[in-house]
Formats: structure tokens, C-alpha cells, sequence
């Protein structure tokens, strides 16, 4: 019997203490991991047996096309292999995971969806700020930033300040995002967090305004990160200092 | 030197599979356990050193008080207890995270937030809908469903049919979310899923529309759900059948 077989999983927002037992245990029984830029090396330490391949866009090399990652797989699982399919985050936040997941219901391959830490949550807690909060947010929506015709007509949906904006992929959008929200009435002194690379070594917050994040913002790109927008940022403040989620890793060594 | 330390741990939709390693490694090492009214025995069976505490609602009984579980959490840490406060699915989602962050902070206890897999995301998931889609869906908005109070001024703020809406706890206000909806301008034929108790081994998932969901609906309150809104959900007519995830507690055994 042909045991051929994918798995979506989500790898959450890159400590590997964020990955859930259920995609610990598919990489280290995994044949073949195809993983996005955004997966870190100690995650795919644990895919110990299987052979790995970068299909995420990196500096000097175009992306593997969507059409090419749908034709490995089914491949691969065609010829008996256990294949992950790794996404940072949550496969069905902004992941394609939905598409991957038509091609291969659609070649008839069997698959199953392993759900993760999403960052638009995990990001904003890390740095010492929770989506909704009593009294501040009832609620929070997310939306991807790395194009205005996907943040646009999101932000025209939204009614200024009524609840916490999370933009995903929208570090290299900064200042377009903040003048997209002001332009539709959001105030200017709405805080902001910027989390880049939440839950890794390199972690490291920015707090200002969508005033400042328009003009003297962080403008940085190297690094991912996640956008929190609305009156939760504040909570920043009291609680940042306290969390020592940073030894995630170290715990489960 | 007092090693009181307080976890504030999202324990996820249900499987124990999709806990978080650092969840499971917090659980393995707890002295106390507080944990919420929908996390499961199989769950709590991790922290096997631990007393346990149920604080959340169950029938027959009030609930705990917030101030309660604060002053429990601060008590046992100052006695130098590894306390683990468990909550089901994200602890910044809903779950009075923030407010028991700011308790722990106010009275000088460390602590540390580990995010979790939140139903908001997972349950969809496990249904075989991504809350987002190419060309079906940019963004999606999450909100809690338990009083008209909480998402009321939520759906004033968010445009008809404009993206994927998500309402948590919001199983006994079926009727009333939709009806709200319906007064707002969403269209009676938008789909409509409600994925209950998601991944656990009662997990059932209902579909209709905004218009049979406010009158025929499912109408149950028994079992956790996480209602879904939106024409992500006619991608489940497709994926439904394919995802396996309903083994995944076995294969972490």
C-alpha cells in the first residue's frame, strides 16, 4: 500500500518551544520538508530523517512558483513519501494553505491541516501586548500588508479606532499603512507596536504612533515582523519588562 | 531564593497534540494547575506532579471570581509554587489574559505568556476553511459572541460582506448574531459554519447560511463552537473529507 502522504503544518512564529507536538512529531517522521523562508534551522533540526528544500523567496533567487510546490508534492506523495509542507505561523493565515490544499484534494493525494501559533496573536503577546483586552478591544482583525490592493480595501471596511488592526508581512509597508489608516480618519496619536522576529533571538519591539510610524518610523526590512495597531499597545508598557518568554526554548532542551 | 513563577499558557482547541511543546514542558513541571472549564482530562493528565483547579463556569456551580484566581495565582507563587494558569486556546484571545498579566505585574510576581493555537483559526481549520483566501477573503475579524454588548459595536464597525468574520463563545447567541447581522446589511445567503468542540473527538461541524442559521440553526449549547462567517466557508464543500487531523492526539501517544 502506498503510504504517500502531506501534511500542511504550521510552524508558528520560529522558537521551536511554539511548535505544536503534533508538527513536532510529522518532522521527525517526515521524508521530505518543504519550508518557507521563515523557518528557522533548529526547527528543521528535527526533521532528522527527511531531506529539506527551501521553497520561500530569499535574497538573489526568485521563489519557487506556487504551480512547481503543488507538483513536488503530489510527486512525492505519489511515490510513497511523508511529506510536510512547513508555513511560519498558521498554514490558512495568508499561508496559501488553502490553495495547497485544493491541488492536493484535487489530485486526490491524502493530506491533513496541523493548525499552529498564529503570529498575529503570538507576535502582539510576546511583546507584552493582547489583542483584545476588557475594555479596550472586543475584538481584532487581521489583515496582510505586503500590498495595498490586499490592506486597502480591508482598511476601508474598518471603521477608524474600533478595534485592534494586526498587519501581517508589513514591515517593508510601514509608512504606506500609516498613511493609508490616517488618510481614513484613524488619529494620528493611535499607538503602534512593530514585533519583529517574535519569539527568535533577535527579537526586538518598536512603540511609537501611526503619526511617527509615517515619518521616523523603524523602516527596517531585514528582519519579519508583525504591525499591532490600537489602544492595546498601551498595555505594552505595564506589562513588556515581565514576560520571560524568551527562555521559551531553553525549557524543552 | 523563591522560584514562584507564574505560566499563563494557552492550552489550544482541545488535542492535547496541539499543545505547544513549552505548554507541555510547563504542564510536566507544575505545582498548581488553574485551569478553564473547556480544557480536557486528557490535557490536565500531562501535570502530573500538579493539584489541579478548575475556575472556570460548570453547571450547577458560579464561577470563580477574577479577583479570586489572582489572588490564588499570587499566593502560590509567593510560597515559591510553579503555577501554570491554563487556558483553552490563546490566552491573549479572550481569555482575561491581559487582565491577570497586569495582577501578576502589580503585585511583583514573575511571569511569562505562552501563546497557543487559537480556536479562532484552529477550528476553522479543522473544518477544512482557511479564514483567508486568495480572491475569496483578505482579511478576517474575530470577536466574542457571548453578549450582544461584546459584538454588537463590532459588527457597526466592519463593512458587510467585506471579509471573514469569526465569533468565539458565541454557540448560545446563534440566533441573535445572526439576526444582528442580517439588521446590518450582510446577506441572508452568506455562508455559515459552525465547528464544534474542534478537534476534539466530538468534534461535528453545521452549515447553512446568515438567513437558515437565524432560523433552522443548530441551536446547541452543549459543546464549545466557533461560529464562522463568510464565502471562505463553501471552500469546505471541497476540503472537508480530506484533512486527517482527527488522529492527531495518536500520533503523539
Amino acid at each position: 500500500m502506498n503510504k504517500g502522504f502531506v501534511s500542511l503544518v504550521g510552524a508558528g512564529p520560529g522558537d521551536p518551544a511554539l511548535l505544536t507536538r503534533a508538527a513536532a512529531e510529522r518532522l521527525r517522521r517526515a521524508d521530505l520538508v518543504l519550508y518557507d523562508a521563515l523557518v528557522g534551522a533548529d526547527t528543521l533540526r528535527i526533521a532528522r530523517r527527511a531531506r529539506r528544500f527551501s521553497v520561500g523567496k530569499r535574497a538573489g533567487r526568485p521563489s519557487v512558483s506556487q504551480d512547481t510546490i503543488h507538483r513536488v508534492m503530489i510527486r512525492a506523495a505519489r511515490r510513497g513519501l511523508r511529506v510536510v509542507r512547513l508555513k511560519g505561523g498558521d498554514p490558512f493565515v495568508f499561508g496559501r494553505g488553502g490553495e495547497e490544499a485544493l491541488a492536493l484534494r484535487a489530485a486526490g493525494i491524502p493530506f491533513e491541516v496541523i493548525p499552529g501559533v498564529t503570529s498575529a496573536v503570538a507576535a502582539p503577546a510576546l511583546a507584552g501586548i493582547p489583542v483584545t483586552h476588557r475594555g479596550i478591544a472586543s475584538a481584532f482583525t487581521v489583515v496582510a500588508g505586503h500590498s495595498a490592493d490586499a490592506y486597502e480595501p480591508v482598511f476601508d471596511a474598518v471603521r477608524p479606532g474600533t478595534m485592534t488592526l494586526v498587519v501581517l508581512m508589513g514591515v517593508g509597508s510601514q509608512q504606506r499603512i500609516a498613511e493609508a489608516l490616517l488618510t481614513r480618519g484613524w488619529p494620528p496619536s493611535t499607538p503602534v507596536a512593530v514585533a519583529y522576529a517574535a519569539s527568535r533571538e533577535d527579537a526586538e519591539t518598536w512603540t511609537g504612533t501611526l503619526a511617527t510610524l509615517g515619518s521616523e518610523g523603524p523602516h527596517e526590512t531585514r528582519r519579519p515582523g508583525t504591525l499591532v495597531i490600537g489602544d492595546v499597545v498601551r498595555l505594552r508598557d505595564v506589562l513588556a519588562d515581565a514576560p520571560v518568554a524568551s527562555h521559551l526554548e531553553e525549557a524543552v532542551r
